[in-house]
């Protein structure tokens, strides 16, 4: 057994099932290793695609997917990515091949610094050392990954560690329950919420799945509570059966706005919100003036257990009432965001995953999309746009039995389009829905809250994507993927029931 | 006036003439500075794309062009083509904006350490501390990055150093010629050769521009000395009228064997040659045993006078008789890679530029091109692939009035195809022409290499691209790109002719 058998022998033992991998040189003996075992292997074709990959399968199966990347460049392919999935605290198990460790000093080529590359999105780091203790620092980097709620682990592999005779695999090394939160901080929150003044609790992170959001019906129920959420959650359980919740606004001046009635914020699982970018005259602490806040748990906190016995402790009823939403009729006429929202209000299927890098089109969407059919919503995490199409990918390896829905603004689509060839190869039921504005609309947003109005050629072109037009029905047929244009709400509504009749990749392109 | 008008004023009297530029939020007031002044802005769909082409810019113009990128995340996308372009020794101004001083404390979700991520291909870097100075960090950032030969200078740009106040722009600093190499160096190089012992003259980084070659094969003529360069050229001169350069080859034991002859290695502008990987039994450095070396000249000085010096020592003739090469003729047959370099030595225009990313395919062309009109030529310097069509973007965008040809591998070409788009928005004067192989062909003999002979389906599949099937043409029309597909040599050569004789973006898809 050479060093490359024992960290893949060692993963599978820790219960990694899948790598997504753009390996090159430096990880042939990883590649030979993953080819007479159990993980199953998805080649993406550029490695933003790996990284937000492993990001969508952490976010639906909850265990990390190993990453296989080649050295520094390959690997900073995948940073971007990798920082949403930081910001989602997905767990994963980064493997990075590099020279051999004798070979490093002669400054070849694709030598680079690795460590301080991989450091800014890494919970966990380590080379390896030898091909004998590579095996135990696979053990290490995965219980690492694995720490509630979850982390980038990287291992960089140094070609010889892999190469070199090793003795055996590592056993799995024991995983910690997530932590509690003191029953004091129960009880702090619950004597806040005693005193009956305007209250929001403010979920996100692990708060948002269905454990948490039941407890948190049953807390607004009792207590008249309003119930929001951070702006860009990781996961949230959706639609019909569970508690509507609003999202905090995007832009600063909104979200006070949002926040305004209230006089108590108790954070469940979200840090304190703070603005996306800071902005002159307007404050980065995104909590009102004359507005107390109230940590119940922290986002690396067992949220669930907390919200529940904070419920129990206010005697709220064990099974609330939770208000039916109406789900949105087919909507007709223009194709815009909230005929957008509605025709996924009407359609999604249940228990689909709906991955929203939507943006602009996005946050209209999700108003309108309230009544749905429960589904599991997934947001750009990190702001580092070109997660939605490989985020999908990731979730439809980690539920093949569940329909997938991308909804990509075109912007961030082009930084990460090769994800769709991925869907083609493995037959991922992923229905892509493409936001064609021909533009990045946001920073055209942007510009005027800048106070540039008028922008000239230059800043203008920067914004649009309009010259030449991108056809996004002809770059996915050259992947693979089956895709239409629709230019109408019905359009839109006739091809989406027809997309997800079908089964494997399809794409739909709407020209808004 | 502000910090953003000040930085950008300060580029343009600095000599700055064009962006490349991927902006977003964080670098609103630098897209308005821009808007107003006579910076040329190119937006690239990816920053990969922005940085390869600020790096086919530099290699063509020998001078730098800025970039602009977006936070710690949109810098990422940029790195593995800044690695490429730091071992090209290319002249940037890399300017990332970042969040206000004042809101970074927050951890924002777009918040990251900018620094560790670009200290690996920065060759200074400053985060800059306020919109007083910054007008000032531009001016050293220029002047660092034109040091000779040239390297990245990263500046980050806090949001408030761009919109709070500014007294002006700097003004340019003095910048220094190429340090000259001793005397001594030259005597002692001279010397060598006197003793006639059978010599190999490696030339490499500026020893591969015009001067450098004609004092090159003064040197040959006089001495006998075989005239070889390093494995991967940032920029070389070549074809009719220029010495005919064996390259190094890739694989560290046809490296050794190439060299075997030799007793004596000259090295002017390029470092002592290393494998590009480590591999099991194979040396690191590829200076064969009982071969002396000496080095004339570091890629850091200038190698040229170096060159010219030595050549007037050794009483070199003043005008060499440089050998003339025969030009290819027009292949017919099967579409493999030694037709693929013929139809390129035949049909290259004189003083084109050939963006070589072909790799597998490459290797092979770069010998039955040799005799072609004269051109510039350009390889992947740092083995990050997905360099060749944005480093063809930017030379096309430093040279609009010739004409650029890039012979891209697929599997690398899918890494940055967005420049397709740019080079449709700029209408430039580049024919792509794609090696579909429908594989990752290197890996497939690495994988041999590393004694896997007959790889499973897992190891296998990690290396194909046949599954989907990819349709360049189709994506290319999709970016607004024309194109063709070619099965043989005869219907390359007609459509090759026909690309030529066009101005402006198209593509040839090689069905291999």
């Amino acid at each position: 057994m050479n060093g490359a058998e024992s960290l893949v022998r060692t993963a599978e033992a820790c219960g990694i099932s899948v790598c997504f991998a753009n390996p090159g040189t430096t990880e042939m003996p990883l590649v030979a290793a993953l080819d007479s075992g159990r993980i199953r292997t998805v080649l993406g074709l550029f490695e933003g695609v790996v990284s937000g990959a492993a990001d969508g399968y952490a976010r639906i199966s909850d265990s990390p997917a190993m990453t296989l990347l080649h050295l520094g460049p390959g690997f900073a392919n995948s940073i971007a990515n990798f920082h949403n999935a930081r910001r989602a605290r997905s767990a994963a198990l980064n493997v990075i091949g590099d020279h051999a460790t004798w070979h490093l000093k002669y400054d070849a080529p694709l030598t680079s610094d690795i460590v301080s590359l991989a450091r800014p999105v890494s919970g966990w780091i380590r080379s390896a050392a030898s091909s004998q203790s590579i095996a135990r620092d696979t053990a290490e980097a995965i219980a690492a990954a694995g720490r509630y709620p979850g982390r980038i682990a990287t291992l960089i592999a140094p070609a010889n560690c892999q190469w070199d005779p090793a003795e055996g695999p590592a056993a799995p090394l024991a995983s910690a329950s997530p932590p509690a939160v003191a029953d004091d901080a129960i009880r702090r929150a619950a004597a806040a919420m005693r005193r009956g003044i305007p209250t929001v609790l403010f979920l996100g992170g692990p708060g948002l799945r269905a454990r948490s959001l039941t407890a948190a019906a049953r807390l607004a129920e009792k207590t008249g509570c309003a119930l929001m959420c951070e702006t860009f959650p990781a996961r949230m359980e959706r639609g019909a059966g569970y508690p509507a919740l609003a999202r905090l606004p995007y832009f600063p001046e909104q979200a006070l706005e949002a926040l305004a009635p209230y006089k108590l914020m108790i954070l469940a699982g979200a840090p304190r919100p703070v603005a996306f970018f800071g902005y002159p005259n307007a404050p980065s602490v995104l909590i009102p003036e004359g507005c107390e806040s109230e940590v119940l748990a922290e986002p690396e906190q067992d949220v669930a257990a907390a919200l529940e016995a904070l419920a129990d402790e206010l005697g709220a009823p064990a099974k609330p009432k939770i208000p039916a939403h109406e789900r949105a009729a087919k909507p007709s006429g223009p194709l815009i965001p909230p005929n957008i929202g509605a025709a996924l209000g009407a359609l999604i299927p249940e228990n689909a995953i709906l991955m929203d890098e939507g943006a602009t089109t996005g946050f209209s969407a999700y108003l309108t999309s309230a009544g749905a059919r429960p589904h599991t919503y997934l947001a750009l995490t990190g702001g580092a746009i070109g997660q939605g199409l490989p985020c999908a990918t990731g979730a439809a390896v980690a539920a093949p039995d569940r329909k997938v829905i991308a909804l990509q603004a075109d912007g961030g689509g082009m930084y990460t389009l090769q994800a769709l060839w991925t869907n083609a190869r493995e037959s991922l039921d992923v229905t892509t829905i493409i936001c064609n504005n021909r533009s990045y609309r946001i920073l055209q947003v942007e510009l005027a809250r800048a106070g540039i109005n008028e922008p000239g050629p230059r800043a203008r072109s920067l914004t649009m994507l309009d010259n030449p037009e991108i056809n996004w029905v002809a770059m996915a047929r050259g992947m693979g993927v089956p895709g239409v244009r629709v230019n109408t709400a019905d359009e839109l509504v006739r091809e989406l029931e027809r997309a997800l009749a079908e089964r494997g990749p399809n794409l739909i392109e709407m020209m808004m």
